[in-house]
């Protein structure tokens, strides 16, 4: 039966496993489609122009925000992170569910827009503080400075968990992207998601007239 | 982490397949509870007071409803029937899921009630009216007249698949218990079914105090 796209928004502290909850998600199901964001960031070593994000310049960013064209933005640590709106429209239209990885900020502005029925919200909480700073450092990529920042920006994000529909600890990587497919087949299965229904009822309806 | 215990109401046809998916979901979860409900109608062959049904008498039916003992209650073919509160308060309380096998109607009061954040809701199609007529008359234990009666109530019944949170098509017995499944671990996984939550969170912001 087709189906409506939703808008899956996980969100998390960094290091407590969403990024790679989400190309698990992405790899599992190739219907999916991840919203890349639009940053003015700098990239970083190995991030790819349209992969990890749209790198974009501030002005162009502010235009796409002046143009209506952002469905959520913010700033963090001086930098503009946003969602193109188009091409999570396109992927609803077709019937395909849109992977969003953004913080609270980005979550609440969704969850507020005209979009707020299709969204499906995760958060996912590290075992620990202690395993979250292992994990960060464990990259090796990041300067102390940066990582103070990030566990500062982290226990902000924490204080979030309560907006979102359903929260997952990520004490085992397999068995939290297990729930999260649960979560996902699950939430397609609502009646609000399935816009074959009506169609099929009328036929079963069809039949009682005929007998 | 613990839970709070949810109240599964399944709904469908008759002969929609909704007794056997409940036995199987009993067999797959032996901490979920069934909610046996009470009826003034008189046993079929093989059932057994207490396990399918509590079958009481007219007075004893409208003295529990008098006491508010009935969370739901209706009548049907000129039989009541209705689901005791006590137990399934008891289960809730015990982080136990209780499942319902009711109609419309008991789902609608259910919903209705001071429980209605902890419904889980499920209508249960068959993939066609001929095939639910077949599944009616293999059972062999009905009348003819019985048997039109039901495809009548099974009419009116389907008329109220709109009102249900999930809606599943069983066109394969093995997949839509896997999707009720599917649907019931998700659902558990709801932030506010977890109520455990608030003192994890509470532990990981003291780790943060701690730094």
């Amino acid at each position: 039966m087709t189906r409506k796209g939703l808008l899956l928004i996980l969100s998390s502290p960094s290091g407590a496993g969403k990024t790679t909850l989400t190309r698990m998600l992405m790899a599992w199901d190739a219907t999916m489609r991840f919203s890349v964001s639009a940053t003015t960031r700098a990239p970083r070593p190995g991030e790819v122009d349209g992969r990890e994000y749209h790198f974009v310049s501030r002005p162009e960013f502010e235009g796409l925000v002046a143009k209506g064209q952002m469905l959520e933005h913010a700033e963090v640590f001086g930098n503009f992170y946003g969602s193109p709106r188009a091409p999570v429209e396109a992927a609803m239209a077709d019937g395909r569910d849109t992977v969003f990885d953004i913080d609270w900020q980005g979550g609440q502005q969704i969850r507020a827009s005209a979009l707020a029925r299709d969204v499906v919200s995760v958060f996912i909480l590290p075992p620990s503080i202690a395993e979250l700073d292992r994990r960060l450092r464990s990259r090796g990529q990041d300067a102390e400075d940066v990582i103070a920042g990030r566990m500062a920006k982290s226990e902000s994000e924490i204080s979030h968990w309560g907006e979102y529909d359903y929260v997952l600890v990520n004490d085992d990587l397999d068995r939290t992207f297990n729930d999260l497919k649960t979560v996902l087949q699950a939430e397609r299965m609502r009646r609000d998601r399935q816009p074959g229904l009506p169609d099929f009822i009328r036929s079963l309806n069809a039949e009682f007239d005929a007998r």
